[in-house]
């Protein structure tokens, strides 16, 4: 047998990365539903013919094959398109807005590396069919919420709106033409820095004035009503981007009267945010303590959604990152590290004492313990060392000098103290740590 | 575009079915962690090699494709053969005996019929690398009360042993060749009862002695004990088995040790479920209440686990069919039949109460209630209307009245009820329903 691995770009995720995946999901997922986000769950395979013609160079990486009626199928690319399948397929039973939250892999055929995999799992949540800007507020709440919770330190979310970068190239004189090389040269700003993006825009014919201009647009800084006024005034006269400014007011508004600290966020110019795919307010999330790139961003993308249902579906979202989100917080010692779920051990002394340990076991679990009981024949240093590996915190003993006496031995492992417990007091210690 | 719908046997789980899958899996999952069960999780592509010469006919079923570099790989199959790969590549990092879970989708091209899905969803429970038959009572024991804790009624998990059949048929005077037919006879036998299998046996060529002997035997029932004693009687002189009764009788003590409910399980010795697979013990949970088959089934499988890292590995389990699961619940009303996460509506008033809204709103999340927040432009009465479509119990109106008042209006959807409370009152009143 050739190839007893995974493949590669492909994880398996052991027992101690699953257990903060896991508490990463559910911290999402409360966050969602607490919102009133519904789940919905897709196959992993969609026909394929729904995937293509989207996506351009990328479309090559989209995993195609043909079952066994010669259909042609693929594997989802990400959670996006079999939303707007969804929305057309079942326009009936679903109301609009929907606010909808889905957690599962996609697959892309990319050069695995750091960071990117082929199978990667995302938790998306957006809000179909709405373009109030209480929307977009609520997308950020959420992400703040659960940035809060995962435990996240110092982050903010930058945010921004696709017709103020469009509204800084126009006033710059620069034709829709030129603004994508625009959005691109200004979306390395924290990579290149300001000079950086001055050579770009130079090399792509920009004028040496109008390079300075947009410069100095995106590096408007401050509080958000202030960054707002400023470019308002900058760029006032550009209709769409003055309608763009006043959008991203009532995002603001709304994020104040939801509570979200106002630290939390800021608007900031240069966030370009590959703006093919989205319409409106673009945001990204960063904290100084991971300088490598944002956790996440989303933001409005008005076009995508209806596609299959032929009608403009206006929509809000952002995609969590699971293993952006593990990996970090790994990298940043957030979250439980849990070795395993177990808390303690019950040892089996002898043949004749299974018994009372499973008894042990079972008392445990219904006063709320997560516990292994062994399996190991050999003796008690064996079993000890097993829990150890294991990772467990707590082995227990019932001998039978202990079940005489109505007493449990238990030994915390990370300390290695010893000590002999009433049976009935063993529960509140192991819980109380 | 032809083709907006999911492919057939691959489903889409909208928001209702998917809570109540959602509930099933968090209970599997505490039930799994309760007993000290690890998560894994692997790929959902494997590479194709590793599937094949497994399956024999079945091998058809697999869904393979090839991908950008001309590797062949494949959807999974189950979670086994992933299990197995995962135990010889990183041997060096698991200590056995290893409690592991799994939870995801697996993949085969069959026909789509009721209950058959191409893609369908299990949770794995498995004990690697133990022996022992308290590993086989702890994996019936998870199973019992994961169905109680699901609120199944009246089920009870029918347990043989493989070797109990294979003496069955041995003392019967059948040789090993005709033993798998006479298994397959057996397993009709709740389908087509003795008549049938009588008719089938001798079909075969068994001797009318013979057919009837063997079903006398497997019509034992009663007491597990007097059953094993029984059979015992009867079976003795055959050495395995002995040896398998033996194991059963280990077995069912361990499962009165750890307080399994003895009305929750019985040694049936007509229970042959597929035994190609099975080396040892094996179940199957049934309910009167779902009398089309059994709920689920498992048992010990000691050949399949270590066939990539080249040593036998002894293994028992069983696997949660989530499908099968859900059905069954939305069948007989079990678990929690929610509509939505939400339980309140909180209604915007008009454009000067928006900030009230969003406030009360997040109290409501502070305290417990998940909450909707109106994204409706039109009146109170669409908004109300929203909220029922939606399945949200309570409606929450902060008009400019309630406002100067200090109060909120709380409708309660399902009985019509209307009622203005103190505003710190309201997340009391809610929650208590």
């Amino acid at each position: 047998m050739a190839n007893v691995q995974n493949i590669k770009g492909m994880r398996d995720h052991l027992p101690q990365a699953m257990l903060l995946r896991q508490h990463i999901v559910g911290v999402l997922t409360k966050v969602a539903e607490r919102h009133g986000f519904e789940p919905l769950q897709t196959p992993v395979v969609e026909y394929a013919e729904l995937l293509e013609g989207k996506l351009g160079d990328d479309e090559k990486l989209i995993y195609r094959f043909e079952d066994h009626g010669g259909r042609r199928l693929a594997l989802r690319y990400d959670q996006t398109v079999p939303l707007a399948r969804v929305v057309a397929q079942y326009a009936g039973q679903l109301s609009l807005p929907w606010r909808r939250y889905a957690y599962g892999p996609s697959y892309r055929g990319e050069r695995p590396a750091r960071g990117r995999y082929r199978e990667f799992y995302q938790f998306d949540v957006d809000i179909v069919g709405s373009a109030s800007p209480l929307a977009d507020a609520e997308i950020v709440a959420v992400l703040t919420e659960a940035l809060a919770e995962l435990g996240f330190p110092g982050f903010v979310t930058m945010l921004n709106h696709r017709q103020v970068i469009g509204g800084i190239a126009r006033v710059s004189g620069l034709d829709e033409a030129a603004a994508g090389g625009v959005y691109r040269a200004i979306d390395k700003f924290d990579r290149i820095g300001a000079a950086g993006v001055r050579e770009e825009l130079l090399k792509m014919g920009v004028s040496l004035e109008a390079a300075e201009q947009i410069l100095a647009l995106v590096q408007i800084e401050g509080d958000p009503a202030d960054v707002l006024k400023e470019l308002s005034g900058r760029l006032g006269d550009d209709e769409r981007a003055a309608k763009a400014l006043e959008n991203l007011r009532a995002i603001i508004g709304a994020l104040a009267d939801m509570g979200v600290p106002p630290e939390r966020y800021r608007v900031a110019p240069r966030l370009a945010r590959g703006l093919s795919y989205y319409t409106g307010m673009v945001f990204e999330a960063v904290t100084p303590h991971w300088p490598e790139g944002s956790l996440l961003g989303g933001g409005r993308y008005d076009e995508l959604i209806g596609q299959f249902a032929g009608r403009p579906i206006p929509t809000t979202g952002l995609a969590f990152g699971i293993d952006r989100l593990h990996d970090v917080m790994q990298e940043l010692g957030l979250g439980p590290r849990l070795a395993t779920p177990a808390t303690a051990y019950v040892t089996v002394f002898g043949p004749t004492e299974v018994a009372e340990s499973l008894a042990l076991a079972r008392e445990l679990r219904a006063g709320g313990v997560n516990t292994l009981i062994s399996l190991e024949s050999g003796g008690l240093g064996k079993q000890f060392k097993e829990a150890d590996r294991k990772g467990v915190r707590f082995a227990l003993v019932v001998g039978p000098d202990e079940v005489a006496r109505g007493e449990v031995v238990v030994k915390d492992l990370r300390s290695g103290e010893q000590r002999s417990l009433p049976r009935a007091e063993v529960v509140a210690a192991l819980l109380s740590g």
